[in-house]
């Protein structure tokens, strides 16, 4: 008894998905055939139109339809200041605090030498060259407090200082409504050590 | 600053997977596109044709590229038992026992009366019309020993019983390999209370 060929290759292709094994994706395959065909059409729809529109705008490196994304050509936004971040979503979540109003510099990943991710994976040449445009006068690395992150703030920042620009990092510290007893020590040594003076 | 609308609409599709959310939807999207434009494809093109030649078989209800399945059209099983499962998963599981030769039925669920599934969607209508077919004389439930495998069981061999024809339930007890002290207790009343006489 063999299953059908077309279910193989489905359940193979489901695969293509992060954190999705073989069993999830028989599951997922079985609920498609099963119980949301019009799904399953929907999502093949929608795959293919993202795979023929969607490419990176040039500026910011970010998910765009345009060579060019709405972001980079609005002229309400600060041109002087330079994002870095790692992903979009970390985009929409500063976007989100509307406290920030000037460009940005997607980097889709981290450096991750283990995972075979680079410098060049993460586009770093074309962000030296974008910080470089003449207007940029400071960089904030924006990228998570995890050692990937880290590491990969440490490295960029090297490359920006030594091509004269300011280079300056998102603070660490307590979250809003965080509270010192249940805090972990590395958050609350790090709050200590970067106090700031009451004026 | 909204993200390209066709990338929007990918995060939408891929909502349709069981046990995906808004924030795994989104990692997927960004994966696909930025890692994995092929597998992509890949998976696209398999929805497609398996939305276009995946169906039913006719008689045993499993998934079938064919009007009817290999294993129903087979000359080599036995045509007198009738093996009921939930999911063509657990029809895969007994075929690999290689201890059973006859022919199945898959209800494609279980009984669920919250989630809306009931009789109909398990096909039980089919599935008594072929247990009648004038060959078949024994009826094994092979559903899961869950709840809602169990309702189903008894409430398929009430069906069955009346029809005259005889109705089995795959047994209960500890598993190979299994140790009594690390059993839960459940099972274990089970084996007792169906203890076989040693011959």
């Amino acid at each position: 008894m063999k299953s059908p060929a077309a279910l193989d290759q489905l359940i193979d292709a489901l695969r293509c998905l992060p954190g999705v094994g073989p069993k999830s994706a028989t599951r997922m395959a079985y609920h498609l055939l099963q119980r949301d065909r019009k799904g399953a059409n929907g999502l093949a729809v929608a795959l293919d139109t993202a795979l023929q529109v969607i490419g990176h705008c040039t500026l910011c490196n970010n998910f765009s339809e345009q060579p060019i994304c709405s972001l980079c050509t609005s002229e309400q936004r600060d041109a002087t200041t330079l994002c870095v971040v790692e992903m979009p979503t970390d985009l929409m979540m500063l976007e989100q605090t509307r406290s920030y109003k000037g460009m940005y510099f997607v980097l889709m990943g981290r450096l991750s030498p283990l995972d075979g991710i680079g410098p060049k994976e993460i586009h770093l040449d074309r962000l030296i060259k974008r910080a470089q445009d003449g207007v940029v006068n400071e960089v904030i690395l924006a990228t998570n407090y995890t050692s990937e992150g880290e590491a990969t703030a440490h490295y960029v920042s090297e490359l920006i200082k030594v091509r004269g620009l300011k280079v300056s990092r998102i603070a660490r510290g307590l979250p809003m409504g965080g509270e010192i007893e249940y805090v972990d020590s590395g958050t609350l040594a790090q709050a200590l050590l970067e106090r700031k003076n009451i004026t």
